[in-house]
């Protein structure tokens, strides 16, 4: 058995300046173990999405290591960007991959934000690491905003989970948490008309009454409608089951899904899943898969 | 660029004794560089199906080991089964897999076959690596079997592309060739009406005037009709276009298809293909896969 396998996708404070982006992803990158698969920056929102994966003490060495970049190369007070944000590492969320699970994610944002509040960093656990309800949700932890963190501190509500009570404004505060793998999947539809994306966006979303665990919007994207979504939960709906709502709301506006894509990176398990739902297959398993055997353990 | 990986899967006539099967897949395994991902012996047909991978020189090395040990164990004068067959090994085809082409699958079989011709082996190559259009197709190149060969040797339409032109007849002879992945998949029907199955099948296979790289058969398995379907080209006809011509046949005898199955391994790619072609997606490549990107080479 392989030892389990984390991502950490990291939000830090700086999208425009490519010499610091660098030198904050290069300090990652070159932490033996880590393996990164991604970096997004934003200039709009001045910040940057930051995508690794390795073992566990390997990812936790990553986000240390990023952390200490971040304190050193950004200044939050300078910083300024459209994006809700409350420190130079601003949200540091750990996903369970392969052979881990949601408690060892915990354990290991966890174990980091200790770390990370010894080094001065005031620490917010949320998701499924949360230390009460009303924190598990991340834009409840990141409402009072950068402008209003050093106000929250003081309330007992609100104490970091480990770290000063007091904020260092040049760092400000981070959240570091645990959560399910996310995927961002956009159907594009046969029509012109935002309008139409924005109510079936409405309808299959959870906070609409729709399906758990997505989220949705409607776009206009090169003159086509769309309807993008997160699926924060793929065990809660699947990438087949939120776009099977999607193409049954569409029939009623009387369009239909021209295509889709995934942005970004898919687990196989989705894939999987999609194949599988399709296909009607009574079972499909990545032991089933030959790349999987060729490359895996042997003898399973 | 990792090297590029090859699957051989040998038949060999001993489907009974455990403690002979044992011995030549032990053989093959204790190769190195070789990896077994599956052994299947049927005491009917008194045969064994050997799947082993890995790059061309270990399995190359598996093959004429697994050769050996088929000569030294084996006596095809005295076996008798089912199943038609020439040889003790006897049927070597290489498929080619990751960063392998059909042309180095055919190098690997014609290298094999060489090997096999000098250890006293009459070689027919069949498949891609056939050397006449007569001999392409593995039933016409078995039809002799056992009991014609000897004869057929001395046809100069039928002379050996490697070894003797005489049979030893406890060895027999082999058809060494190369041939794309084939995929085993069968579609149970909410029926238990078997010919409903067989005419379903008819109408999809190759033979029938059906799909191209399609053969199809119908049974009754557990008291449920079945369609079962060897797909023997995957980039001719994928998984979702056999299936969704079962699927419209069925609709015409007033049954559908209640479940599928995947028979042994599938690739990567064939599941890729049914998850973009059921979901609509504009793009879906191994590098898109979570897995891929953590186990793969880095930074692609």
């Amino acid at each position: 058995m392989a030892a389990p396998l984390f991502e950490a996708v990291p939000n830090f404070s700086e999208g425009k300046d490519l010499a610091k982006i660098s030198r904050i992803a290069d300090a990652v990158r070159a932490v033996p173990g880590v393996r990164v698969l991604g970096l997004h920056s934003d200039p709009d929102h001045n910040r940057s999405v930051l995508t690794f994966a390795g073992e566990e003490d390997a990812v936790l060495s990553g986000a240390i290591t990023l952390a200490k970049a971040c304190a050193a190369d950004l200044d939050l007070a300078s910083q300024t960007g459209e994006h809700p944000r409350m420190g130079v590492l601003d949200v540091l969320p750990f996903v369970p991959l392969e052979g881990a699970t949601m408690d060892d994610a915990v354990r290991l944002s966890r174990r980091t934000a200790e770390i990370l509040g010894s080094l001065g960093f005031p620490v917010f656990l949320y998701g499924a690491a949360a230390t009460a309800s009303h924190r598990r949700d991340l834009p409840d932890v990141r409402r009072a905003g950068y402008e209003g963190v050093a106000e929250r501190l003081k309330d007992p509500r609100w104490r970091p989970d480990y770290g000063p009570h007091v904020l260092d404004p040049r760092r400000g505060a981070v959240a570091v948490g645990a959560r399910p793998f996310l995927a961002a999947f956009n159907a594009f539809l046969d029509t012109d008309d935002v309008e139409v994306a924005r109510q079936i966006a409405r309808r299959v979303r959870e906070s609409g009454g729709g399906l758990p665990a997505v989220k949705a919007l409607g776009f206009l994207v090169g003159g086509q409608a769309q309807v993008s979504m997160n699926l924060t939960d793929l065990e809660r709906t699947s990438i087949p089951v939120a776009l099977e709502a999607v193409r049954s709301e569409a029939i009623k506006f009387g369009v239909s899904v021209e295509s889709t894509e995934l942005v970004g990176l898919a687990p196989l398990a989705a894939i999987l899943d999609a194949a599988r739902y399709y296909l009607g297959l009574r079972e499909l398993a990545p032991k089933h898969i030959l790349e999987t055997r060729l490359h895996g353990p042997p003898d399973d």
